[in-house]
């Protein structure tokens, strides 16, 4: 069976890279794009990277123009899904890569994003460990909601709760700081994201706990560790179009070895297919994972420091967001978790 | 008058910029300037960007051709400045850009350098609180020999020094990760050096506690504090051929307020001609500070994170290295501190 | 059938990309990989980003590590196939990504390369057009050899090839002038391929008619004019790791309409799967291609110049070396033409 | 006698850039900055890399704010200088960096500019040769307005205009080709110049003979040749913040040797203190000019090809720009025209 697709928001990096994505899985076939001001071009005019949907033009995102799909995958801005997301029925299975599905928390979401709270789905992060000692993909079988994780979060999350589920990490004093390209950003007018201004520099932003990412970070590693998390987490733009590479550090448990550490990751990400921790002294570079779904995480023992440090690099666009939601949506719909994805990087 | 000046290393990026900042200083005149396999060729054709040198060729790099000089800065890899300066004599002002003279623990230096300890010059960071009250620039006047902070060092130096010294930060548990330009490791033929490698990527180094800069972090805040501190320092290559921003951050003293906190780094820098910090809610980009020998400091507190982050940017070259060897040397020489440096970036 | 595999330089970056597209290709299977200096080390080690062959381990390159299989692509420094390949035996579909056997004129060969001539294979540019009224895809099919042409030569004769035949631009005095990727020139250990001297900068070379592929370019465009080309070729060095723009630009035949000049570009490439024309006014992005098989052009005349001006893009690494070789042996092998390759491009 | 200076559309790119080599001029002494939308905010908050403007406050841009100073440097969107330089009156000396004022031709200026004519200027490219034998300096001493050049149109005259006034080379099918950084587009909110889109991508504008430089070109050259010029133009942006790399070439005379026409460039360019012709064999990099007032040109013949090829480097914002109005205003006032301008790059 080959399942129709809607992706809304098609003109931004997020939806561009679902549909990249999409063009090599075999059980996908996208029949409606559909846009916000590019509503009726061409897609190829907007996105002149995906030759291979030449046929299609944008629509009106709108529930009359989604409907009637087997999937649909939303990449809007954030406080755009949720309204739309409700139109859309129970028999289609909704794919939201925007952020107003990820939060628990009603608190949390009306502190960090200030606009109205539409509820929680299902979380897109098959691989997160649980504190009973699953994982995340266990809750994401024949779901028909599934909310993206962010970029950023995924890094740090990914890089941070297998320490914290094993106990071999404390969960208060999370340091996480990001170099991150500027797609994650989207397609934004902004003085801070000109070419000009970010070529041959770097800033940060979102300092001092006051990042969206935030209370997503803190939710999916309390989650894993079942204690009160602290984080402090700052993102640093950097000049590279996509990819992240997450330096994320927390105080060492007394009395735990290096090996204990290293055990739990390697029990974490033993079998996964897409996350993988590095071989000791390995450190992962963003271009070993640019354009694939795969995550590479590096670990240290700072004895001196007390401190465990994990180097995490992903794709923002992809494992950070659009592959991330067609493994889910694999899951979902029961097909193979890797159908479709690939996992080598276009490097150099 | 005008100081007679050689510069040995002046082949490589460090040397070139000791160069470059010396052409706009009005009181010193370039004499002599060495290299190693370059001896014999033009200056210019080493390093073709430094037009008003045209008339200068490499000579080797030995005590015979460096000796006569007021001013000797040697921009050597580290371990090869030691022996040669102990040969220059003590009429000379040798200011050593390298790191070999920069550590006052002798174990400290065999543990990280693993090569022969060649002692202690005074150390070339005016503006680095000490916990008596006074800074560092007191310690430079009429030296005869200046040790050269490492650039990553300055960044997280300048950044914690001020909470550590006014105590409204704890000594223990400190946490920097700085995102860096290749330009500081030399020009080196290494594979994860080259273009290919680096644009659109970036990759963690020293990962764990063993980066040669560890040590001189501790010393430069230990001796703010006066307590035991512990560092945890990762460093992150990305692709930004010169320019450091180093997000450093503290756990919050309890019960200090934010407004505690910020008097303790406006105190610090409140005088200062090329260390500012930055009005609330700011924080700088790299290119601010390109070309020039000014830092920049933007600060926040998470108090839900209880920890101060600090977001420091300077240029790696400038006041990082080169920059900061003229001013110590404008200091050591009783000339005005801020004679010929620039304080405006190079942006964008 | 599954096609048995080996690929000989697989440390290098056009081995890399060769491995990284067969990983998806559904008829080849990759039995062996060889290096010289890496040879015994994990391939994973050397190349991190190619997940997917984990378990393949560096064999040295060698006639006896190389036989055996159905097709054996060779991506060795130019000057170290022609003496291997002889080896290979008339069994095995042999690829060859170096310049060695890409040029039909020996005394061109010597004096560009001044190395042993091995002579010519059937060249891997399936769109090529020739003076007959063909294309290059026919002199292809059921070879056992190919040269896989140079990066910039394919970017320089696809923009330039159809206008020649057609007789609306003139074959002499074409003027080439290309922004390129450092990932062009190897995995090399040079000054100017560092990162710190291209980031923020960019430089010609091979400039005034000795970069090698001159020779080639003039030996596809007189293949397709059938008169005598000349042609200036400058390529400039630029600060993205992959990828060629190319602003090729011929004069105007005269009396030759803008409609006519535009209708010999379109029906060249009206029906190719990888290579495509830009409407009119359009022109193409480095981005749009990246990671992928596709080459973009677009197309202007300007009246005034009197010149036919084209911007052509591609990936050096895919439509400009392995892919171009895997599109080549498809055709060789009977296989669809575009099994397996990608034609979206990885952007932003 | 110092100088008071006004300096109008501060808070752009050009206008920083004038400000910045302002500030290590010891004859001029800035009063007032003024811009449009950031009026009432403070320079250094707009401009956060001018540390030694701190003090100044944005101000209208309007001729009641910029009368009454020595120098009026104009820094303003094309179209925006022309009227109000007619109310600055003669006593103060006006330097238009806009393109309002540059061409002789009213024809050429409504047919690219497509608004009001406002007359020429006298054009500040000191460098640039004339018919006669002289140079555009002799017409700027003690001018009152000045016309600062576009920055892709410096670089292509000065390549060209030596071997035109030589008659080495045509003045006929002249083509250049340019790989620019953003920055000479302005601070200007468009999605082509966002750092998502252009980080690891290069695209060309203007193609085909369309862009506003090739009349202004095309009068510089003529008035190096005496004849009538043609040139096909075709500016890459390239991921570099600033600089600019020009190849341009020229069909050679007959007879005419390759000494012959390295003659022309050495003897136009032999006296000049920041245009240099570089050895035979050596060709520039963007990093040697950067954030200095130097072009340097490195020049090959291609016999082959029967062309000449000139390979030009170039800051947009300064030789391109700010450091030529300097320059153009040090020769006005019989300054030394060197007076303030750096000569060497900030590399790497």
């Amino acid at each position: 069976m080959v399942y129709s697709v809607a992706v809304a928001g098609a003109s931004g990096y997020a939806g561009g890279e679902v549909l990249r994505l999409l063009s090599a899985h075999p059980e996908f076939e996208v029949r409606t794009v559909t846009a916000h001001k590019n509503a009726g071009q061409p897609l190829i005019e907007v996105q002149p990277h995906l030759r291979s949907y030449a046929d299609l033009v944008l629509q009106d995102t709108s529930a009359e123009t989604l409907k009637g799909h087997d999937v649909v995958f939303l990449a809007l801005p954030h406080g755009h899904s949720g309204a739309l997301a409700a139109e859309l029925g129970d028999s289609a299975l909704v794919v939201d890569c925007g952020a107003d599905h990820r939060l628990t928390d009603e608190n949390a979401w009306l502190e960090f994003y200030r606009s109205e709270y539409h509820g929680s789905w299902p979380y897109g992060l098959p691989e997160l460990v649980r504190l009973n000692g699953g994982k995340q993909r266990e809750a994401l079988a024949g779901v028909n909601r599934i909310a993206v994780p962010g970029c950023n979060v995924t890094a740090v999350s990914l890089a941070l709760a297998p320490g914290l589920r094993a106990g071999v990490i404390q969960a208060a004093d999370l340091v996480a700081v990001l170099a991150v390209g500027p797609s994650g950003a989207g397609k934004t007018l902004r003085t801070d994201l000109l070419a000009s201004e970010l070529l041959g520099s770097a800033h940060a932003y979102g300092v001092g706990g006051v990042h969206r990412h935030v209370p997503e970070i803190v939710q999916n590693l309390e989650g894993a560790s079942g204690e009160k998390v602290t984080v402090s987490f700052t993102p640093m733009l950097v000049p590279m179009a996509r990819g992240i590479i997450a330096t994320s550090t927390a105080r060492l448990q007394p009395g735990v070895s290096a090996a204990d550490v290293r055990s739990a990751w390697e029990l974490a990400y033993a079998d996964e297919p897409f996350v993988h921790l590095l071989p000791e002294g390995s450190f992962p570079k963003v271009a070993d994972v640019l354009g694939s779904n795969s995550a590479l995480i590096g670990l240290a023992v700072d004895e001196a420091a007390e401190r465990v440090v994990t180097v995490t690099v992903l794709d923002n666009l992809v494992k950070g967001t659009a592959g991330a939601a067609i493994q889910s949506t694999n899951i979902a719909l029961g097909l193979p978790e890797t159908l479709g994805l690939p996992v080598n990087g276009v490097a150099p």
